[in-house]
Parts: structure tokens; C-alpha cells; sequence
């Protein structure tokens, strides 16, 4: 049971993934002005595969404990939000509005973190990186619209 | 408890609900051919502020019942997929990826709805018109995308 729910919220994180690879950063991208703690191009996918894949792995985890339907409640607040920013940051260029959803994305994965430390510690550990993440892409995100407004 | 999960799948589905709002149909839409029965543009916020909310509604009464993890897990896919299909037609006007999206789509809407009457039967029921409305959503963006390769 664990492998279906672990390969359905994984299905619904390669919804959120396929964002990625449809909006490119493209020229657009390379020709803002951005902060210097910019990670290179390439760090990207590789952490955001690897924390699609261990969220996923958490909520499996979280979804086997009885009771736990408000942790996959936040689950799928947060996978929305997250499938949401790519498109509006990188297809519609809207930086600012890309701001508000990445402080709304991280106040659901908090909300989900502290969910899935109640059903299950190993689950709750396994978000911190993907907080960790969100705080430095919403400091990209704040330096990118604050230094590129024209 | 019905009521705060009824705003956290409400939350989910505005994240869904913002792209259409970001991503307009506009000129591009306009200028293609269209099948005859496309609905008049005033349809598709009404049907889908409709449908948004009633299965919304229709997650929070499953989200009670115990055992009902797995109905939320397809609930997070379809909704997730559902916030990526708008950016892919409207934004980046991959009709085909859109195709591609949409069956996904109703095949998770599919799972979510047999899942949803095995917990609720008034949940279940909720979800037919989304059924059928994906059903159009898929008739017309098949024919959109058949008769517009260029």
C-alpha cells in the first residue's frame, strides 16, 4: 500500500516537475540581474528531483498512519501551489505575483511539515531540505523582482 | 473539522484556479479554429468556480471518514495536474502536451470520483459533473489541436 500511495504522490509531483521542463528559464532568465548566491543552472532540477522524490517518499510514509488526512490535505495545497510558480514565474514573467505564491507555497509546506512530524518523524525530517529550499528560492525570487523592476 | 478541510482543498483548487486567471485565452485563442460545440467564453469560469468548489467540498466530506487516505492521494493528483494543463495550453500553446494532460487528468478524476463513492456516496456524485466536463474539455482540445497544426 505504501508503494501505491508513494507512486501517486509521486504522480502528482511529476505534474508540478513537468513545469520545469515546459517553462525554461530561457534568454529571459540569463538576462536578469540576480543575487550571487544564485546556485548554478544545473542545481536546480537535481534538488528539485530529489526532493519531489523524498516528499513523496514522506507523504507514503505519513498516508499509512491512521488519521492522517489533514497531512495529505496540506499535501495537495502545496503540490498545486508548487505546480503554480513555475508557470508564472518563468512563463508569464510575473515576478512579483511569483513572490506571493512562493510565500504562500512556503506557509503550506511549513503547515504540511508540522503535520507529518505528528504522524511521523522520519516523514517530517524528510521536508526540511525541501523548506530549506523554498526559503532560498523565495530569497531568489525577492532579489530577482526587487533588482529587475523596469 | 469538514470545514478546515474544505479550505484547504479550496486553497488547492484557487492555486488551480489562479492560472486561468494568469493565463488568458487572449488573441491566440480567438485565431483558432474552434469545433461547434464550444462553449461561449462566459462558460468556463462559472463551470469551473462550480466545480472547483463542490468537489472541494466533496474532499473535505471523504477527508472525515477514515481510511480515506487514498481517495486524497488522487485527490493531489488531479489537482495538480488540473493547475498544470492551463500554463501548457493557454501559456506555452503545447495543444498536444495539452492533450496528454487532460487524459491524465481524467483518468485521475476517474480514480479519485470510484474512490470518493467508496467513502461517500454524495462525494461521488459531486464529481460527475468535473467527469463530464473534462470529458468536453477533452473532446474540444483534441479537436482544437487536430485542426490547427500548422
Amino acid at each position: 500500500m505504501t508503494l501505491t500511495y508513494f507512486l501517486l504522490f509521486l504522480a502528482a509531483s511529476a505534474a508540478a516537475a513537468a513545469t520545469g521542463i515546459i517553462f525554461k528559464p530561457g534568454e529571459w532568465y540569463v538576462g536578469l540581474k540576480k543575487p550571487g548566491f544564485t546556485p548554478p543552472n544545473w542545481v536546480f532540477p537535481v534538488a528539485w528531483t530529489y526532493l519531489y522524490v523524498s516528499v513523496a517518499y514522506a507523504a507514503a510514509r505519513v498516508a499509512g498512519v491512521e488519521g492522517s488526512q489533514i497531512a495529505l490535505a496540506l499535501f495537495a495545497v502545496q503540490i498545486a501551489l508548487n505546480t503554480l510558480w513555475t508557470p508564472v514565474f518563468f512563463g508569464a514573467h510575473r515576478l512579483g505575483m511569483g513572490m506571493t505564491v512562493l510565500v504562500c507555497l512556503w506557509a503550506a509546506v511549513v503547515a504540511m511539515m508540522l503535520a507529518f512530524f505528528r504522524f511521523d518523524l522520519i516523514a517530517g525530517l524528510l521536508v526540511i531540505p525541501y523548506l530549506a529550499w523554498l526559503s532560498l528560492a523565495s530569497a531568489l525570487n525577492f532579489r530577482v523582482w526587487r533588482d529587475n523592476r523596469s
